[in-house]
């Protein structure tokens, strides 16, 4: 540690204090290394916004800095703001073969691959980012090849476990490099920054093969069709599938787009094993008997549009759930989800479809450790300083105090908000001020371009609607020429309001009289007077507060 | 049975396929009583309604059969649609003491307290409504004095459970009427109409009394306040919470609107038990130590502005959080409810208190009966035919597996919708039509006056705003006088968008006098022009949809 001349600076630019869009900023002297680029879902409050990504700002002011981007997977809020950031930075991006994979379908889209490096590695590459070495070591989760990072530089390893769980038994039996994280546990790890996603949850998180268990399970037991929805991405459960249809005798089909895609990369890269004659298209399934089919769907979430609630609600283009098929939701609810899932849960059930879901069995386990899994974590890189990451704020705080129990003391660990710098240097810590950092709304092709007032307005239009009022008045006396007409949207069912909106329309032709008669000449005055007539009205009349948007003409 | 001269229906008007607003109709010739009368709360995309009550249009088209409304219980999804129905149908209502408690402050509220008998009932009681001979039993669930009903006709008893649980070792010591149950299933009962909440849920539910025990814990172990949020409506557990204030020699505060009116009903009418000088008033809390100290409060369900909410974002008028505070929110998420509790929780988790909730230690349990509960008021009862209730579609399949394990046969197992009716005559039963029913949305004061269109049109303006185009326009020859104008709400941010709303502008002008150099003169053809072209441009611009409201005035 002696021979650093600069601090090493840490800058969480998403993921904390919230699940998703996941980034954090590794500065040592001039050279900046970006740790995965997220997306996140918006908010209920974030009405008509698509996705929101971190505020790169801070990199864009540094942006001669920045050497790249290194990934730990392709999960999308870990790689699904790579084509903003991009957009803006135009660095290398470093990934494993999977991860580089699904960021080339995605850079594809956004034209931007062909002006994109991009650079794989494995669990034993290295490379010199700058004054860091980087290099990586195999986690498991919900995705296959998914690693943690080691940076090294000057000042000492840094530690970033990216998503993870430890799976003993995984499915494609790539165990986690516990030999690696004991080795830098024993070389010395300045810092840790790890996954708190399931820091609540006490003890260990399942085996994915516990899955596979289930699936064989209702694979024995079926007598028509098996439907399996679950994420496109999850690729390990996606084999299980595949492996348990093999050995029963059944052909699979894929329906849904993102799982269509995923598997075709998944294949193409040799990370999914199907024998020669397995799957079979979706419009040849009719030719099949039907203890002879599995689908494989998009839709454990209860998208409204995806595969599962088409074919749930009949209006899917080439398949349709009917009585006796069983449909296998393999998947927990995305905080947010649960009534959407609930609703084509119930829809199946309607259908008369034999349906397996999360509350009544297990064919579904989380892709992160729970208290137990990142205790051990702990115990094999043994920080001297720790700064729990990827969680809403009680998920850090009670990842600190698992921290603690193994013996990380209180004041080297630090909770901190997307932004805050923490400073390295000469083995001391301190947070030291903040940089710029935050939210990017997306909405369309628009990027940043909803703010505050745009959602604010969307809300208020959401509750009550609107009322157009509009009249055309001379330029010269004031005297009113045409209208007022009064346009509502969402507001009350035209034809069994017409009596309201009769008198609504007589106030504002009162309230105009009267303004005009005193003299008022002030266009916004004028509207500000509609306005709250209008409003007053209305209150009292439906207990309801319409926006009004007063337009006068002039001729 | 023999003695039967007409038919008796049942007739679900609310609460089947959906948790809430439940209310069952019976009919025996000219008579009719109902169960309940419940509201639910609006579903996400029934944007701006504040509650939802069932279609009584049965009811109302049959005002001068119906004998009585009755209620199990004083919760809202069961009393909560009251006003409404008694304004169209005034009707005597019959309740236990705690419910029609709570119904005396809600017709107050409504202005139908001195226009409405109320008639108070026990588990003893027995009441003749028409041919009906209705009595009761006491049952256990989250709120006291809830009781299920027997109706009996010449055609034959009926059980109504309303919601229940069965805990052996109740609060308040008043078990259920495991005799009275055992006694009615002895004489034979014709139809069970049975709660389907839990039915998901293998096993038991716990005792109110294991909520106790963590209190206890809690009690014996905080150093500094103790505040406590949970449904105001459940007395049973602020009893053992005033219970444990007293033993550990805390004064108990109590903040939040509902809160307040609840305890003081249940304290008025006997239902919770309070030394003198057990409860203080908030603005004397300051006074007392920290460890002197218990708030009961609402906001257990994270609503934005409940008194816990408004405590931990330092917005309520008298209690502030602070580091140190014990919080327990003893509760678990309604569904729909779990990223705004998510949120009170970790605001009060950044605050620094020391939060208890569901997710991490039991300080709650459900109100209702899980499986094996389901299964044992099967046993009791031994109907002949059963209708499950009080759920959602795959609550109700599953409450028929159940029912068809206890030895009911499938074929006298029927899952309804709102509004089936089934017809019971000479022992035999069959599904028979059915009547109006549904759901009324009730916005503000409206009830009924938001439907399809208006929530249709609140979705649109909530996902990309509105663009108003107004022009003034002569009536001799079609010239623009005024405009266009353009102005947008919730569309984009309107300052950095001078450039798209500019060529806006240009798009609509060009249209415009296109369309009146071809001659075209229908106003709706003029509009629907300048719908199209500007919504394809701005859908290019922007892959965005705001409504466009196109205006035109004539002078």
């Amino acid at each position: 540690m002696s021979k650093s001349n600069h601090k090493l600076s840490i800058i969480p630019l998403g993921g904390l204090g919230e699940i998703g869009k996941n980034m954090t900023a590794y500065q040592y002297g001039n050279d900046i290394v970006v740790v995965d680029a997220g997306l996140k879902f918006p908010e209920e409050d974030m009405l008509g916004i698509d996705v929101v990504i971190p505020d790169v700002t801070y990199l864009v002011e540094n942006k001669n800095r920045v050497r790249g981007i290194v990934l730990t997977h392709g999960h999308e809020d870990h790689i699904g703001g790579l084509p903003y950031v991009l957009k803006h930075i135009n660095v290398p991006v470093y990934g494993t073969r999977l991860t580089l994979g699904l960021v080339e379908a995605k850079l594809r889209e956004h034209n931007l691959l062909d002006v994109t490096k991009l650079v794989t590695v494995t669990n034993r590459s290295q490379i010199k980012l700058g004054q860091f070495l980087v290099s990586f070591f195999h986690t498991n989760h919900s995705i296959p090849d998914t690693v943690g990072i080691a940076l090294e530089c000057p000042e000492g390893i840094c530690v970033h476990t990216g998503d993870f769980k430890f799976d003993f038994t995984p499915v494609d039996g790539r165990m986690a490099d516990y030999h690696k994280l004991a080795e830098l546990g024993e070389r010395g790890v300045l810092c840790l920054l790890s996954d708190s996603t399931n820091a609540e949850r006490p003890g260990y998180t399942m085996s994915e093969r516990v899955v596979g268990q289930t699936i064989d399970d209702v694979f024995r037991q079926a007598e028509k069709r098996i439907i399996l929805a679950t994420f496109a991405s999850n690729i390990h459960r996606i084999q299980q599938v595949i492996d348990a249809a093999e050995r029963y005798g059944r052909k699979v089909s894929v329906v849904g787009r993102s799982m269509v895609n995923n598997i075709n990369i998944a294949v193409e890269l040799g990370y999914l094993r199907v024998n020669k004659g397995t799957m079979v298209d979706p419009d040849d399934i009719a030719k099949l008997p039907a203890h002879k089919v599995v689908i494989l769907s998009t839709g454990s979430q209860g998208e409204p549009m995806s595969a599962l609630t088409r074919m749930a609600r009949a209006t899917h283009r080439k398949v349709e759930i009917v009585p006796g098929d069983t449909v296998i939701v393999a998947a927990s609810p995305i905080p947010g989800n649960e009534k959407d899932i609930a609703r084509t849960i119930d829809q199946l059930f309607r259908i008369g479809a034999n349906v397996i879901y999360q509350q009544v069995s297990g064919v579904h386990v989380s892709g992160h450790g729970s208290q137990e899994e990142l205790k051990l974590m702990l115990n094999l890189v043994r920080p001297k300083y720790f700064i729990p990451v990827h969680g809403e704020f009680r998920m850090l705080k009670i990842h600190s105090e698992l921290a603690q129990a193994t013996g990380v003391p209180e004041d080297r660990i630090f909770i901190l908000d997307n932004g805050d710098v923490m400073e390295f240097q000469g083995g001391e810590a301190r947070q030291a001020g903040k940089v710029t950092a935050g939210a990017v709304l997306i909405d369309g092709l628009g990027v940043g371009d909803v703010g505050n007032i745009v959602l604010r307005d969307r809300k208020l239009l959401s509750q009550d609607g609107i009322l157009v009022v509009v009249v055309t008045m001379s330029k010269q006396d004031g005297t009113i020429l045409s209208g007022p007409d009064i346009i509502s949207r969402g507001f009350v069912y035209v034809r069994e309001s017409e009596a309201l909106l009769e008198e609504a329309n007589r106030i504002v032709t009162v309230t105009l009289k009267k303004l005009v008669a005193e003299n008022v000449s002030e266009w916004s005055s004028i509207k500000t007077g509609v306005r709250d007539a209008l409003g007053r009205f209305l209150y009292e009349q439906t207990r309801r507060r319409p926006m009004i948007l007063p337009i006068i003409m002039e001729v």
